[in-house]
């Protein structure tokens, strides 16, 4: 699965994945009040909501980068009629030809991580027949409880040609209080990221790993480090933009053929329309405006990767 | 929310909570055939066999208990069908007066966290009007991405008065590879129970905190310490049973007054009708199997307490 990510990276040119996180925060007025209209103020009103905008936000964006990410929680949030907003969004995407990075964060004992790993890329039997319930290419992985927790999906991987990519160094403010303990000289994201790098060997594609690693763009020194740790493993890295990553912050990420990394945007692309310098299309054209906000990153990455 | 679950601990005598994870190999082949001849074979099929077990398995324990802890990938991994039968599950031990501790083990950035937060214990409005999606009363949390992660479960837990338990020790063979390792001279799962214990500082409900701390049977010996590090936190138990826990290991993770911990067991109850001393009863039975189960596993607890 990583080489036809590779794939699509290099017919794109873009290391970019779109966060698709809606909150309503985040959808135009006049998405919510259509879906309102139709199924009231309930969670199925929201799920169309939500579910409309990111069709939108796909069709402007889906023939400029190779892959999308859709955060569970922000599905979840809306319960049932959420959850089905993801089936949804995770099908649309595919029919357009975009990979799908599951941002789902499981992990557990074995034998429930491979509940997790079924539901999410793996298949599930039921009688005499068999179902892939979620049905994405990649997932999201936390490695608190150890290789027990993580087997099961690379498993999956091996078997299925799946993709992971496992909780290494965390993009928001307070990731160190564990990540960054110092253990047998080392800290504990540097040590996960040689697990990292073992779990993944036994998942290789071509010139890297099935099984990846989430390394959040605001901590760029952190990221040399783990680059170099983990040379055979891609790096999703989190907290471009909104959380305050630059493209210059993001060369050391990335090896010197260009690739090993890919980077992510959520809120800075699917609600560009709400800030400058994209206010201008308003709210009625924000797939144009997150469509104008999506090359501009590409094209901030691309600039910092020439110029390395 | 957690005197609530004491006050029900205290009526029944029991610290127990029963984990409502049914995989199909664990449902007898009369509940699944039922199921399959309305649904067929499909996950809609696997889900109402899975919804159906649940609730025989509780309308024979829910009297001597006090609480449930259904497994979120149990579910999740018979996709939406199987997320509609955890909603049933949910709604059905609350009607039988049992507390549901969603074992979800969720975390992430704040802002995702807070939306994992109102998904299972806390509120997300839609316009004018507000709703409880999966309206649990306890969920797990996973700490690895630091305060800043935990802090919207802790949120929702001191304005709603619901509660969590955070992953402190695992029981699974492989969670010392990073909860035991060495930091600031005492192992990880110290410091994060430590953590526990500020983060709860912010919750208590009477002399114990709503934020609680997950520490696996399979370790007493840590359990002992932990238990000293967090004196006003719940210690939820899992790994009785199968995963190898005994009562009188148990001992270590209450505290003097005989509360302080809650122990749980999923399979060694669920699915007793499948190993000794409880084939007797045979599969058409598993219920009345599951509550002599339950019965054993209360009566070994107090026994141990009452010789401790």
């Amino acid at each position: 699965m990583i080489s036809k990510l590779i794939g699509r990276i290099q017919e794109t040119g873009a290391p970019v994945v779109v966060g698709l996180d809606p909150t309503l925060k985040l959808i135009p007025e006049q998405v919510q009040q259509k879906a309102f209209s139709e199924y009231g103020e309930t969670l199925e009103g929201a799920a169309e909501a939500v579910f409309n905008f990111n069709k939108a936000i796909v069709d402007a964006v889906y023939d400029i980068v190779p892959a999308v990410k859709p955060q569970l929680a922000m599905y979840e949030q809306f319960g049932l009629p959420g959850l089905s907003a993801f089936v949804r969004t995770v099908s649309y995407c595919r029919s357009k030809g975009l990979i799908v990075i599951g941002d789902a964060k499981r992990g557990d004992i074995g034998s429930t991580s491979a509940a997790y790993a079924a539901a999410h890329i793996g298949r599930i039997t039921v009688g005499a027949r068999t179902y892939a319930p979620f049905d994405e290419d990649f997932v999201t992985v936390n490695p608190y409880l150890g290789s027990d927790g993580v087997k099961p999906f690379t498993d999956v991987c091996a078997s299925l040609n799946k993709g992971i990519f496992v909780l290494v160094k965390t993009s928001n403010p307070s990731s160190g209080e564990l990540q960054d303990r110092i253990t047998d000289g080392r800290p504990v994201y540097e040590w996960i990221g040689e697990k990292v790098a073992e779990w993944g060997g036994a998942c290789m594609d071509g010139s890297y790993s099935n099984v990846g690693a989430v390394v959040g763009a605001t901590y760029p020194e952190m990221g040399k480090v783990l680059r170099a740790v983990m040379p055979h493993n891609y790096i999703l890295v989190p907290g471009y933009g909104a959380q305050g990553g630059k493209g210059s912050d993001l060369v050391n990420f990335f090896n010197e053929d260009g690739l090993g990394a890919i980077v992510n945007s959520s809120r800075g692309i699917i609600a560009a329309y709400q800030k400058e310098p994209y206010q201008k299309f308003g709210a009625e054209h924000y797939a144009e405006a997150a469509r104008a906000a999506a090359l501009d990153m590409i094209a901030d990455i691309r600039g910092a990767l020439e110029n390395r």
